[in-house]
């Protein structure tokens, strides 16, 4: 046996989701730490998929809401050592280098606002992330004028200096 | 729905491809600041699939041969968040550091001069990147005299010291 | 064509796998490299699919049993420009970053102890890993009493401090 | 002559200061996006010694009172190649990664909300850092309710799990 | 004032001693985890210079030999945001890479097993590592035996593939 | 006994010199590789001094001038775990990662093509770095109509984006 199926994911309003893989227990502890040190009041939660054992749904966070929502999704989403964190106050680029470093970190499937689908293989076996649809299908090239508007764009929000 | 197709990626004639997952229009930006810093005349095009708002594909690059091609795969693959990087003067190795470390890259899929089939999942919302067929199937596990020629070659190109 | 195929992996008693994918036959003395470094005395096997030219499984290691396996699961698999390393005397997270860092390397797809089904595309052109299934399915997600003897476990341990 | 000196450098309230070297003026536009991308809201300054063709220290930042500052002290130094930013809204701890990962930098002297002193070698040619004196000298050593206090103070303020 | 001294660091057989600087009392917590992290059954202390408020040393480790000894030493040395690590059971090679990623470290001044002299300024304010005496003057310069001799030794103890 | 004293390095035309230290005669063989994997065509010499046992000064390359010239300039500093590359076809930029994250090395003082003075502080023992005076002194604060001119010519240059 061997099936694919789609995991929804709806990003609350004003959090981002980053979705991947890591291994042992310790990594909800560890991306806990990584995402304190990251971020200044970032509000986050953490839910991880232990595969061994008791497989049970490893949780941490410091924000209740966002730490049932991961909670819920890692299970809903029950792919072994897969997790999945939901964050505010912060952007996946203030946090995933941190996260690349924790020392179980595997794969970082998605980092993103957008709504999520993971495509999940399913065998007797158990669960495995196999990809992602993030967000929307692209609707074209950008041209000349696009390309003038994005730079502008990222230098009017100070990430670029012009 | 969900569905899988493979999209087909001829590699030009000296060069190689890199094919991953980021997040944010600022990514053709920093992967251009990556692929600069990294390599002294390194020729390149990178296309990135923005997945929200507009949905354009994104380019930049130093070579508008290759940057042209970049954005016309990205926008054949069309799979939110992923971008493409052609580049000739440089190997994959003088590049993937840097490119890892921009803040917004989350996977590494392929990085190769091979010719590359992009495996793609399909749904109503949109595609995302699920693997990739890099090159050829093995045709055997290498003996003692493989062993020896990789050694010696890996030698005589300078890469490793006898 | 397209079609999708598992791979089982079993791990050897007191070893741990990690499955990923790089590129060009150097690989295989990088990663020979990376993990000697990590640990004193550590013991493992590496098996990598070159995917053009000979095609050929390159191995390399320090302990015979776990090359030979690893050559030979790599060959089971012939996903190109996939790796797979057996160890023993060391944990994934003492390797990960070392091997994370390796200049070759793209993604990690596991490290686990757990029985692994690997998820394979095959193509008329040849094969490539999509995903795993790294061990068992959740079972439910973690209560208090559970978190508590979680946190004690991690600290009797010794990998976290009370 | 070789004579050794030291420059004091204050750290505004509520700020902290980072001192290192790095090399070419693009460090200064590099540093920024090193920190605009570490943390939202981030305010801060930065100057860097060139240290040939005009020998100006170059200053970038997104606050003018930490610019001048910057600029100011780093005039102050005149040590080659050395940077200095004074940062609020963030801690180092927030942005080191970020910093060491710019191409450009070679060392981080200090990240610190101390006095501190620098210590200059000057000769015919130039200056250059040594080394700092980071706020005060050790008074003792902590014994067992110092160890306590400090693992509830870490605990309570959220970096450590307990 | 500004006078330079110099604190003999003796490294206990079948040890080697790491000397940096970092910042915040957190350090000796992430050092630690560093360091289980890194290599199965690492002993080690660690010492750290706090250099503000009640200026203690702080002291971790998992030996308490070499915990008082790093306590001890790193008053000694009473030089602000300074740290010594003495381990055994793993040698530099095997943490450096952790330890350079914690996020408070800023420079690592020396790792080694050789008899250390830390060069250390000295104001009315505080103390600062200036540098570091690493072991013996340099005797001559390698000839073509002493290569060879070098490479047959790498290759044997099994670091470099011959 | 505690002298110091400084070492001048002139740097060859078209290039770069870089210091720093590390530990472990393999040092040169793994800055070999680091180099040669950083950029096509580098060429350069090593210069490592070893500082236990023979004490010599251990040298590799891909260029025999340059070989030759970093074995002599180590030797001429002598101070031990210190180690000089000289290179051509790359700047430091390139090859600082690759650098950085060798597994011997601590620090890195200086990445140049200025003239450069180590100082150097020597007692009975041993030698060691304490900084450098890379180039001149500053000359004054950048004024707009240089701030302009800085990012005309990075832009001009290609390292930034217009």
């Amino acid at each position: 046996m061997l099936e694919f199926k789609t995991v929804k994911i709806e990003v609350p309003q004003d959090c981002n989701v980053i979705l991947g893989t890591a291994h042992f227990i310790k990594t909800v502890e560890d991306l806990y730490e990584a995402l304190v040190n990251a971020v200044p009041n970032v509000k986050f939660g953490i839910g991880f998929c232990e595969s061994s054992g008791p497989c049970l749904v490893r949780h941490e966070g410091n924000d209740e809401r966002l730490r049932q929502l991961a909670a819920e999704k890692a299970f809903e989403l029950s792919c072994g050592h897969s997790f999945i964190v939901f964050m505010k106050n912060a952007y996946p680029i203030n946090v995933l280098d941190k996260i690349k470093h924790v020392p179980e970190t595997c794969v970082i499937y998605a980092a993103t606002a957008n709504p999520l689908q993971v495509v999940v293989a399913e065998t007797e076996q158990g669960r495995g992330v196999v990809g992602v649809i993030d967000g929307s299908k692209s609707k074209g090239i950008e041209n000349e004028e696009d390309i003038l508007a994005r730079k502008e764009f990222l230098r009017k929000i100070g990430y670029k200096l012009a």
